[in-house]
């Protein structure tokens, strides 16, 4: 069971209710662990791997290669080579500085994230390198997890590290949109939209990705380096022309992007090209496996259940009013189910921040939904981010209920100042109301608990 | 069934699905339709006179009285009328100016909202006239709807419309909180706060209510003119402390709030109250009935169905993510609940004005669906304003649906420039897709329905 933070008992009013909810958060995090999740879904028995439901037979395979990036790429290599052994050729993982992991034959690399780095492409670079060494009767397996993206940054010859730069900046500053960027950079990437498929072909790949993208859509999570490409260098260049960026981005990019266009430069793969017979994507982690081990943890403690979404978006705190909604509705009507009552919903919110406090989303969200509570009794709302780490603090989230303004009362704490000031992190601590657990390296979004007793 | 503008169906795309959809809008309307609510719970078999589970025999009451305010006042009072006839003894309504109704022993007023005026004030004289007239062995029905409280507008004597309206703007200007004003509202009122009940007492008193206030807290909607009043005369001076008022309001209400809490001037009658005993207070109509009617017309359409929640709050476009995420949820996992699916939630959200277009939160809230819907087919969400006003429009609300999107760029509408700038109703009114209805004399606030085909 993860551990949070001790202080969240030291309450003799709310102990009881938390000692009853924690265990049903713990069983979301541990079942998107990236070691617990690889472990879970690949198995070896004698020379037969065990990938997902799909069985590969060792004995017809020369090689095996470790590759990807992410944020939880040390522990998926971890399990991989707990799992595979020296049936391993050889491997190389970009993740980000301080997320290594003891491994022996696969080669961690920490790079820079959120903003790429040398390093960076250093390994990047190494991965295309094994990848294409590999061949028909190899297989790649390829981890991948959130940050992915950024880690496994590797433009095509001529575009160095610092048109990249040139090139995020220009993109954020013209407003394109992030679809919009996206397009844009897995025209110019030796590894992103399919590529890294294409540079492994023909031999085998398998990729293991833990989302962190709500709703799952395989070609974003970490810009789909495995998984066939929608967008086209037309498309991309249209983006070029439409913010009139031909004289602000880097020389090397527009290059790039119109010989793209003029048929020089080979477009991304697309679904239905063969190389992708292939390929094998599985999701090993996701909102969705967290929010359904929540439930099942949930319903073996009593609780009536239901799974509202894993799409949730929109502004922390007014998405908390919906939430709050729900609550009141169960308490006065049981209506849509009866308690003893757990919702889930997954997701990310986001927060549009105007004061100079320290929080979080879901932080935020705790907060609002505790000031649309008021004193009601015998409900709870937590929010929660997967990776540990909810905006820039150490927390993971809070827990609201209806003592938290009273208790707060008691402090001479005000949750409307707070809230105006973005600040609440600060409540939540002054209350011992944080949910600290530490980084979790792994990043499934985020989820909200809908509790009523 | 109520009739929407016949644009709805010109479109042969979106036709089917709402012709699937309408009748089930049309439910929730006919379920709270003032006049229909009103028969739907009282009744006379020869000399019982049936209101809710209560009878009434009506040997033993002398005279029949009919009271209230609202802007359903006139349709509620016509019901009555035409269920009880000549044993009604007199009763006088307050209603909005255009609110008339049809009736003979009822004197329908029309009066001034939100604002009240002079003609609000005499009628409500005539209201508190006729209750204290009532005695032992009468029945006085007060009929309660949205408006309620600005229309039955009777301050203690001493304290003039001009009064009134000084002590509104300095509430408001202060920044005091809707709970705030209605406290020294109650405290300076003939008729809020339970007074009313006080008033006709020893008479009997049976209040129908139509509830316009999310969550239906009797106290509030109306101010609660026949219900125990939890707030005191002390809270009141309260705050007007806290706000330093007491030199900004008029003399005649510091006066009146001073005297109360020296003890000189009555309490609002209290929960435990003896008089209490004498009244009885029926919800008729609410968005919760509104919600069920529309939930039973749609299950017999075939849809699964789930009450979400009647008290929805919060942003128009922030709330709209939520309904979105559970469209998609429904599409991908069949959960909450299996299609074809029909999700229901009530409420009332609020829009923040920053452009200077036309329209009103259903509106808004359809519209920010549709940009986050974008291409999904099978998906549907509509939001309605039960009073077939929402905003400053003609309109009920609007339709969002996976074409939305595409038949707005066919016509070149940006649907980000028109929720930017608040504009809601230019454009749905470019696609046909504006639910309009007419005023529906009725107002149980909002509901949002999520249809998944």
């Amino acid at each position: 069971m993860s551990t949070f933070d001790p202080r969240l008992l030291s309450n003799e009013e709310t102990r009881k209710q938390r000692q009853k909810v924690l265990p049903i958060l713990s069983a979301a995090l541990e079942a998107v662990n990236p070691y617990a999740a690889v472990k879970r879904q690949m198995s070896l028995e004698a020379t037969k791997l065990f990938i997902g439901e799909r069985t590969y037979d060792l004995d017809k395979y020369r090689h095996i290669y470790v590759i990807g990036g992410g944020k939880a790429g040390g522990s998926m290599a971890k399990a991989t080579e707990d799992i595979l052994g020296d049936r391993l050729t050889a491997g190389v993982i970009n993740t980000k500085y301080g997320y290594l992991a003891d491994t022996k034959i696969v080669r961690i690399n920490e790079a820079g994230h959120p903003l790429p780095d040398v390093a960076g492409m250093a390994g990047a670079k190494q991965m295309v390198d094994l990848a294409s060494e590999a061949s028909e009767g190899d297989l790649v397996i390829c981890l991948i997890s959130g940050g992915g993206s950024a880690l496994m940054t590797l433009p095509v010859e001529g575009i160095t590290l610092e048109d990249m730069e040139a090139l995020t900046s220009a993109l954020l500053r013209c407003g394109a949109t992030i679809n919009e960027i996206n397009t844009i950079r897995k025209h110019i990437s030796q590894i992103k939209g399919g590529n890294l498929s294409r540079v492994a072909y023909p031999a085998e790949v398998v990729s293991l990705i833990l989302s962190d993208v709500v709703g799952n859509p395989l070609d974003v999570i970490a810009s789909g380096p495995t998984v066939p490409d929608s967008s086209s260098y037309a498309q991309a260049w249209e983006i070029v022309e439409r913010y009139d960026l031909v004289d602000e981005l880097p020389r090397s990019v527009v290059e790039q992007l119109r010989k793209g266009t003029e048929g020089i430069r080979p477009e991304t793969p697309k679904k239905g090209d063969p190389l992708f017979a292939k390929t094998h994507n599985l999701i090993i982690g996701s909102n969705e496996i967290a929010a359904q081990a929540a439930l099942a943890e949930a319903q073996d403690a009593g609780f009536r259940t239901m799974l509202l979404s894993t799409y949730v978006e929109g502004e922390a705190r007014e998405v908390a009013h919906v939430f709050c909604a729900i609550a009141k509705e169960i308490l006065h009507s049981s209506q849509p189910i009866q308690s003893p009552a757990c919702v889930v919903a997954g997701g990310e919110t986001t927060v549009t921040i105007r004061g100079e406090g320290k929080g979080g989303r879901n932080q935020e969200l705790a907060l609002a939904a505790a000031m649309q509570l008021g004193d009601l009794d015998d409900v709870m709302i937590i929010a929660l981010a997967t990776d540990g780490t909810d905006g820039p603090t150490d927390a993971a989230g809070a827990i609201a209920d209806g003592s938290t303004l009273r208790r707060a009362r008691q402090k001479k704490l005000l949750a409307r100042d707070y809230l105006a000031n973005n600040d609440s992190y600060n409540f939540f601590d002054q209350l011992d109301d944080l949910l600290i657990t530490g980084p979790t390296n792994t990043n499934v979004n985020d989820l909200t608990f809908v509790f009523v007793f």
